[in-house]
């Protein structure tokens, strides 16, 4: 049985401890107005003071509405609020690609949500340098993948895969709801249907399984023999995500 | 003792099984007239025949002597080789940051130096999607980083250390040379001094130590006192980029 509050405590104590041990100052993480980002922006203010977290937004060709979900999460929190517009950078990028030939939308498809993730990730960590420079001390970049989307390989390779630290890395979605619930996320964040905010998708429409099958295929129980399938397909898949092969001598 | 020619059979053999086994198609890679990436070109066109290796050159704010090298490369191998300039692409997003706030060089000089590789990796990711989409079959992104730059942390977290198969990973730097000598890499990229094409200095100068201690080290040969002392602070420094701390129930 999971205890949310006191797997909420070990896990700020697990942050703090860590930012201790290695004399870390703060974190800059992006908000992207679903639940994942709010409640580790969440844990990282319960562990290092909110003082100590800024929280970027990223839009890139994005809805207005994810930027209004992630302004309820910071002030939530009480922490600063930064803002990066990707879409010109985005569209620089791509005047550069329509150099080499022409494309169709769907030839690009693939290329185009995946960029946005890996041009996040550069953004996030430019600032925790940047922060580092100008306020002194160590910022770093917690991640917000969680187990079940792990599990499956639900992330950007260089995007979202990238971070130093993971404070709900072996939660399910379920368990990261309800350590939300323990530290007062926002409901219209938390109980969000979660999409990447790029494909016009939901992560469950888009992957073709229920977070809760991938919950319970990870906690050893039944579920029906086609989601299993499926689930352990997409596992597999992802595994090249997690190891990559190296030439020894 | 390094036997060249043999460790130069095994490697390709290594790629051409990883290849075949998970039914992948082709390379994308960064050149950046180098002899990391001059020699793992030259690798990925004798296990994959040069017609499946595509080359790119990521210029931006770069000296146009890189991209002359990079041409070497390309023409020794005849792999196909595109540009995409990645110039306007820093320059629209340096706007974004300028809309944050009044920043110095000195400020941003860790930000600028490390968000150049990680668009240069977002950025041949994306071609290795879109060939992957316009021609058939998976391109993959091979690694450069070879085992002198990883034992000291020398490359950038989510810029050239996220890649697909890691060719000379194990070779220290006087290996990779013997392993381009074997195969041919042009003499003016294989015995250039090894810069980032970035901060101006030499990744010696810029390090402090010499590839050769290094290489000693990893051997685990004598060097003197001073060197294996800075050496090995370089090495534990760089535990973060190699493992993340993450929360597990």
């Amino acid at each position: 049985m999971f205890d949310a509050v006191r797997e909420t405590e070990k896990i700020i104590t697990f942050i703090r401890d860590y930012y201790e041990k290695n004399h870390l100052k703060g974190a800059v993480l992006g908000i992207s107005g679903g639940k994942d980002s709010g409640v580790v922006a969440g844990l990282m203010c319960k562990a290092l003071g909110s003082e100590n977290v800024v929280g970027i937004t990223l839009p890139c060709h994005s809805k207005e509405a994810d930027a209004a979900d992630a302004k309820l999460v910071a002030e939530k929190f009480g922490f600063e609020f930064l803002n990066i517009d990707l879409t010109d950078v985005y569209d620089s990028f791509k005047v550069q690609v329509g150099k080499l030939g022409e494309f169709t939308d769907e030839e690009t498809k693939n290329s185009d949500i995946n960029i946005k993730p890996r041009f996040r990730m550069a953004s996030v960590y430019y600032m925790a340098a940047l922060l580092s420079a100008t306020r002194g001390g160590t910022y770093i970049v917690p991640g917000t993948s969680n187990a079940c989307e792990l599990y499956v390989g639900y992330f950007t390779k260089g995007g979202d895969s990238v971070y130093d630290i993971a404070p709900i890395y072996g939660l399910t979605v379920e368990e990261v709801i309800q350590v939300g619930e323990v530290i007062g996320v926002p409901e219209k964040v938390l109980y969000r249907t979660p999409d990447d905010g790029i494909s016009g998708l939901s992560d469950e429409d888009k992957l073709g399984v229920r977070y809760s099958d991938i919950a319970r295929v990870i906690n050893g129980e039944e579920v029906g023999e086609e989601a299993e399938k499926k689930i352990e397909e997409l596992h597999r898949k992802a595994a090249h995500k997690f190891h990559t092969p190296v030439y020894r001598k």
